[in-house]
């Protein structure tokens, strides 16, 4: 009965039991957050727990239940929260878990072959390819994110400038250096991309903004041509739909029509930025980025679905499938059976076993549709202008820089440069210590910003005068 | 009431009843797996229904359900059956769902910050770093799986030989050409890797294999004599801990020897085979591990953790931070509050955003205990000697290759190479299409092979004599 090299249940019943205990303390954990403090430190005694070595003997399924629910699910970082607004994070949905509990079960792996779980994934860039009115032979893959959705990108168009001599050549191959051109708010990603590659960050020319934190065109091309002059080939152009500092939207169809112009790789980081096209208010402003050779983005941002899921979508599918495919003999392909299923996920990126993130951003559309995703994103541009209001119209409070989208960077004004450092910080810690509100900080011009980030479904207007209301009075107590 | 701009549920009582019935038709559908066939086809409706456009309207619930059970899960692979033998597949737990829900419902981003989760994926990495036996500055980071940790491995190893100038200068800036030495066996991701960092799958040696598919040392330091020889500085020597085509472990204690005297970073790839170390009885054969620079194995296969689940363990956590370490303003550092919790796993690695796949084997590793676990592994060698044992014993079969550990390559003899190559694939299409059992195919020395995979803990002996009988028989059939 006993039987140690299975570990499937021994009891059925008792397990379904605890199992439903799980789910009512997880969903409990979903429900109750907004009722307790945004974020708490993680006390001593938990980060011993969760330091101790493996112990030899198991433990049964509710004794860690209840570790999840008191130690790990109570200090958690507080995404979940309406006063969250830290980074760039999603807010979860209850929702998830029922995905979350077919992807458990399914164990499915998507690197290909033949079954259902594969044709849900295709659907999915499908449905992204429509959204983005990219062509019928577009297509793409679900990532773990945009950083490796860039990644991926940042191959196929090295692979289609060099061709597939780089394969086994590697950059030695290349006729001559290269150059791509970012703003200077593009995201650290896109650098990153270039330095994996073994091209180095140095191949990407980081271009000048104008006042709205967008990337300025004219010495975009005029970096171009000088690049051309010195005998280097100009071989990417990044837009970003959405700087991380600001939310700015780089001018993406006058860079589609630069780099259709001049032959370049036209990739648009749309890590949030890019959902706002689910919204018809704010649409408009991506115009430009059906346009694009690959688009980068994510859905566990302002989509809301679980941690990892962003995709790579491309125009034409063949140049990412050209970057990577390789089969070896033991994955080799059939006409029909389990082996079927050509071509496999696998041929366009390089992970060969693959979960099924793509359940989890099937169900999230669904089960909501794009309107009422769309009106969650448009809610959260709507916070943020109304924040942006508050902060222009309260004289001890500085808008630091346009907030076109859903990121306002604001600091509590003081007499000089040290002080207003010190008590911006301060106010940020002391809005996060004590539970009231997270936001970030980052850096505007080089100069210190609270940076209010609102990517949030559960974030409600009153929230941003509760906010600013809390700033007011923390930089009155604490300057 | 019907606020559009939330995603939480309005009725919470109503969304947990249909949670709840998601619960036991996701759990139905692991404990009836083993009654259905192994596989079957996608039929053409469900095919249909999977490649429609997205609609605007909303689905509920409910239906999502339906659709996941109907659809999808009616028409999975087969891992979880006791019958899959096909590539390298985990077969999952039931009690996965467990960790999922939880997963879902915190929704936590593990690029860093100060949480109780980021102190769960250190002490996941702390505790396979005391199972290698890596001393205490070890570290490691938790990714999709082998392809991504390899990735991460050689981008260290180059960054340790090139320096940070690499970071900038890409591979222009090291100071001569390089090469990397595996064995022929060795699995693609590891030429893929040079190819993805710009130096070329060319760049690797592929070192022939003896009679047992392991790595021919006399011929490594050959090679590596040669390259010196020609000016070429060696930077990596990668072992094989378990290969794809038959299960095959390098001398790893040899290579260790042999990368410590010339001073190479020696990686070991045990993307499945590394979890022998938890079977008492077959761990001894990984000796030489624990030397390792860094090892890259996957939960998802023989851990049976949900997919995907990888780790990079690196012996000098220090010179994965030095190939990654890269934090822009707004993910700017604090003493305390959310953003302490130095250092952050982003900088360990490529990804910004992290899903909480740690979580998972944290549960796992908790839920069953290392011994458990690995009398799953030492029950699924046992298997493949026995298979192997009925192989030799009936004279119409060949084994192809020795089976060292848990994969068994066999073929059912025809008068020529040619029908043999036909009746093999006959035969491998009718188990999977009978839905009886799911091997894949590969090739031993170009000739094509029946390969048998046990990473499957519900797989028992008598299904290794099912498997036989049916082999032996379709052969009759088909011939």
């Amino acid at each position: 009965m006993n039987d140690r090299s299975t570990l499937d249940p021994e009891d059925w019943a008792a397990f379904r039991r605890d199992a439903h205990a799980a789910l009512d303390a997880a969903l409990d954990h979903v429900e109750g957050r907004a009722a307790r403090p945004v974020w708490q430190p993680v006390p001593e005694p938990v980060k011993e727990a969760l330091s101790a070595p493996l112990p030899d003997a198991p433990s049964d399924t509710p004794e860690l239940i209840s570790r999840m629910v008191g130690e790990i699910a109570a200090h958690d970082l507080g995404n979940l929260h309406p006063r969250f607004h830290g980074w760039v994070h999603g807010a979860g949905t209850p929702e998830a878990l029922i995905p979350a509990m077919f992807e458990a079960a399914l164990d499915a792996n998507l690197g290909g072959r033949e079954h259902a779980a594969v044709y849900v994934e295709r659907q999915v860039i499908g449905w992204w390819r429509q959204i983005f009115d990219f062509p019928a032979g577009a297509g793409g893959l679900m990532v773990s994110g945009t950083s490796m959705a860039t990644l991926l990108a940042m191959k196929a168009a090295l692979t289609r400038h060099g061709g597939t001599a780089l394969r086994d050549g590697g950059l030695a191959a290349l006729p001559g250096p290269v150059a791509a051109y970012a703003s200077q708010e593009a995201h650290g990603c896109v650098a990153r991309a270039f330095d994996i590659l073994g091209l180095g960050r140095g191949v990407l020319r980081r271009v000048p903004v104008d006042g709205e934190f967008r990337i300025r065109t004219d010495r975009l091309e005029a970096m171009i041509a000088a690049d051309r002059a010195a005998g280097i080939a100009p071989l990417a152009l990044i837009g970003t739909a959405g700087s991380v500092n600001t939310g700015a939207i780089d001018p993406l169809d006058r860079l589609a029509g630069i780099a259709a112009a001049e032959g370049l790789w036209f990739h648009v980081d749309g890590a949030f930025g890019a959902m706002a096209r689910l919204a018809p208010t704010l649409a408009p402003r991506l115009a430009g980025i059906e346009r694009a050779d690959s688009i980068a983005f994510d859905f566990h941002k302002w989509l809301h679905v679980t941690y990892d899921a962003g995709m790579i979508l491309i125009r034409d599918a063949g140049a990412l499938r050209h970057a990577f495919a390789d089969r070896p003999d033991y994955l080799a392909g059939a006409e029909r059976g389990p082996a079927a299923g050509d071509p496999w996920f696998t041929e366009f990126g390089p992970e060969l076993s693959r979960g099924f993130r793509a359940l989890r951003v099937w169900y999230q559309m669904l089960r909501f549709g794009p309107a009422r995703l769309g009106a969650c994103i448009a809610a959260n541009c709507a916070q943020a202008a109304h924040l942006a209001r508050l902060v222009e119209a309260a004289p001890d409070l500085e808008l630091m820089a346009p907030a076109p989208l859903n990121i306002v960077c604001l600091r509590y004004r003081a007499p000089d440069e040290t002080a207003a450092e010190a008590l911006n910080t301060a106010i940020v810690l002391a809005l996060q210590e004590r539970g009231l509100a997270v936001p970030s900080t980052t850096r505007i011009g080089g100069r210190l910003a609270i940076r209010v980030n609102l990517t949030n479904h559960r974030t409600r207007m009153a929230d941003m005068d509760a906010l600013a209301g809390d700033i007011l009075r923390l930089g009155a107590e604490l300057a």
